[in-house]
């Protein structure tokens, strides 16, 4: 039997880029976490180690600070396509270009002054072969909990099942979404704000008899409010919230007080999709 | 030489206890996580491994929820205070109990609905002997920068010394702050609410010659603000953000493309003291 | 344009399980971190919040302990099998099931002592759909360094490298492999210790002209050794380790003083397979 | 009521450092992690932002590369003793250094090849104030289990217990621990080694009816291997691994299958002394 490379790309991953942008007194921050992956004709790397066809991750890293410094950083999907764009047409050898951002995102305090805003994340993908660019926006780290409107019963129940059911619980997950679009030109920030809100007032608004009900009414709102949207992939982690079982003390607990687990979660995932727009290209 | 037993203390540490009261369809949400510690005479459970002196960790876990239930948790410190308290005074064996509080915060989205807020962390620290109660509050995760109204110039060079002068620079750092009160008995959430807003305005107010500098006009604005205040010690690292060289690129950068930098890191620490208050007890 | 639910899946992630099997007072542990993740006709508690196709995660988990039980943990990947076979089994809506398992591995110190061994994790993930299982085996922490045979020149120049070359750096990474079997039955433990030992060997006794080319010799001796295998996919970080500039300080640094940088780091990422086997089933 | 400052420190945090020394083709590496902190006359930079007294954390950062270079580093408390000499030997305005050594540690693959040792970590203190230098090593992250031999019984029980007692469980810890020496001149790699087996074998070996009676064991077997400790610090968490109920299930538990929860744990925490030896200086 033959042994064969297969499939392989290499980049840099995690380069912190913050740029600023001043109008007069007023300044304007994006503060990116940038990772680059190509792929290509790379096999003389790997069998002999002749890197004649590698431009270093060094390399890779400098272009994202040059291109921060030339083009501006406009949107992180717009930031992303520049430099997609960029490594496919300027390297003989790639035939893809997968750039890949994490933007933390602040909060103004002054002219000049910010303060981050927490856990949450926004997120780019974007994937160019030289003909078509993909681009793939999310957030992540978007913490939500409903302390009522939530039941769970009828369910299964088998041998191992001793859950009890219940008509009042906490719903609380940390959303992890992701988008595709379907046009690689639109307003990344206006969409990226309109997707968020979708999310969040479809969670806040919805009467849930699952997690995966709640899911599929965020992910159904999203497509409904950005028609250029094709799917949106929702990964919800499950984040129990536990009444304690107070009556050794002679309490009652009329869901008041809870323990919060960390391990194990729940996890729920699903993909919301149009029925009539062309599928992805390649895994994303 | 004799080997003897020094001072010793044990608890449970991470007891995650989400409390929910409801107003009708109007819930409020307090998430903290509650840590213990008791002191006292421990010698034999160390000795010989007799625990009639012992209480449980797990009775002290139970205790947490018990109280949260039967007393509500109006806030960390006051919450803090009652489980002081109780274990001093309900153990013959304790001296001393210490609780600290890390109150993880949620902002309000519906009447029963909740987006948790980043990494801020409100904290509470109560040290109780039978006589003395102790309060140190606190802030941590706070992540502030200014991208602008920051010199360091005039420095120490010794032989080791590289660095360049600059007159711009972007000033970041993500506050830990802990402030001692000298009374027991206060409105802890507007104490809290009016020293975070103290901290976070000196800094944005600051013009800044040396992180020090801000550091002292942090502390400096909070004992101004709240005189019941003996002292506050500020924790400060310098998250630095440095210019890239992109000359090798044909590019200028006029504080426009920064790298933001994991390790290594500064860190500037200070107490800032009224000089006539009685000292605190034990270390904090 | 018509909005779907498109595939989806549920499970619970994280359930850490510890077995101790005891031959009189000589006891052997396995510590499991387990999730399951199952997939069918689940369209009714998306749509409707009918939960009727759902067996709780809660049972999900329950049975992953009593299994332990009832079966105990002969390796990570017949665990997986056992739990994965069962779900597809027992329940008429499912029709895959996937078992992922992160083991932490122990070192003993005596016969019913343990010390836990650092960052290195033994991974399993196993897919079955009633018809065929896919064994996934894999390795991932282990953090490897030589301090010479490493050169890396000979690359691309274009107007964004600066990098110079080099034909004496420092090679560090943390091997993150997972390897698919052909064949479901095998001694899952030999399997993982012989691929191991693979791959260090072959990092220790490359000399590298690039991360790719040490990538590639290492997948190409796990091959070597296990026939029985049909692909193994790799992702090694390129951990820097940058020789510093001691030259204003009056020293030379022959390659004695480096500092290991966190962010940003290079990622390679390949695989090396058989040309005459079956495909995967989906993505692994 | 006058607001003053009390006292500071400055420094720079988590400088990484790698040395590696050449003995021909075999390779010895040393992997450290520095920070330094440094007291005296400070106030100027605080009070008016005029910092001719402060040494930019920056040079510190050099200095302890170029010291690597210099001296190379025999040990993280050698190093470290080094580093503190220097700065308060050098600057005017230096009254106390205090420098921070967290060493991970690597195992020997071959004549330059290394593999990393997973989390247990070495750690090494300096303070030194121009007279006296005190040194504190420890040990972090070492993670020990016994599967038997560990009972709890005979505590007390009050309105809030519920624990039953047991006569056999797991126990299981991550040693945090802190040893103070009376001589700064010994052979530190030595001790180090010592001192950590020692720990190690009195966890494997004592018989425990309470995990304070097993750090109070774990401490005097320290005291009593190195004569030249004052005494021994020692932080021990208690992992709980608790037999999971599986009578729902028809299944009996003798001991065979756990749940290993990450919140809350206790934390034993106690220090064993000489009663006839100098006091530390300063908190530690």
């Amino acid at each position: 039997m033959g042994i064969v490379l297969g499939s392989n790309r290499y980049g840099k991953a995690e380069v912190r880029v913050v740029h600023v942008a001043r109008d007069g007194d007023r300044h304007t921050l994006r503060d990116l976490n940038v990772s680059t992956a190509l792929a290509g004709d790379l096999d003389a790397t790997h069998l002999t180690g002749d890197n004649s066809q590698v431009l270093p991750t060094d390399s890779q890293k400098n272009t994202v600070y040059a291109f921060a410094r030339r083009h501006g950083i406009g949107s992180p999907e717009a930031f992303a396509l520049l430099l997609a764009e960029h490594f496919v047409h300027s390297q003989a050898a790639i035939r893809q270009a997968r750039v890949s951002v994490r933007e933390q995102l602040w909060q103004r305090l002054g002219p000049h002054s910010f303060q981050r805003r927490g856990e949450e994340i926004r997120t780019a993908e974007v994937s160019y072969d030289g003909d078509r660019a993909q681009v793939v926006s999310g957030i992540t780290g978007l913490v939500l909990m409903n302390t009522t409107g939530s039941e769970f019963h009828g369910y299964v129940r088998d041998e191992y099942t001793t859950l009890p059911e219940t008509t009042d619980r906490i719903l609380a997950t940390a959303v992890d979404a992701r988008w595709r679009h379907l046009d690689p030109d639109t307003d990344w920030d206006l969409a990226y704000q309109q997707v968020r809100d979708a999310l969040v007032a479809a969670f806040v608004e919805s009467y849930s008899y699952s997690l995966q009900q709640t899911l599929y009414e965020m992910g159904h709102r999203v497509l409904d409010t950005r028609p250029e949207l094709a799917e949106i992939r929702l990964v919800l982690p499950n984040r129990h919230h536990l009444p304690v079982d107070l009556s050794p003390f002679g309490l009652d607990n009329p869901n008041a007080v809870f323990v919060a687990t960390d391990r194990p979660y729940g996890v729920i995932e699903g993909t919301i999709r149009r029925d009539d727009v062309p599928a992805a290209v390649g895994e994303w």
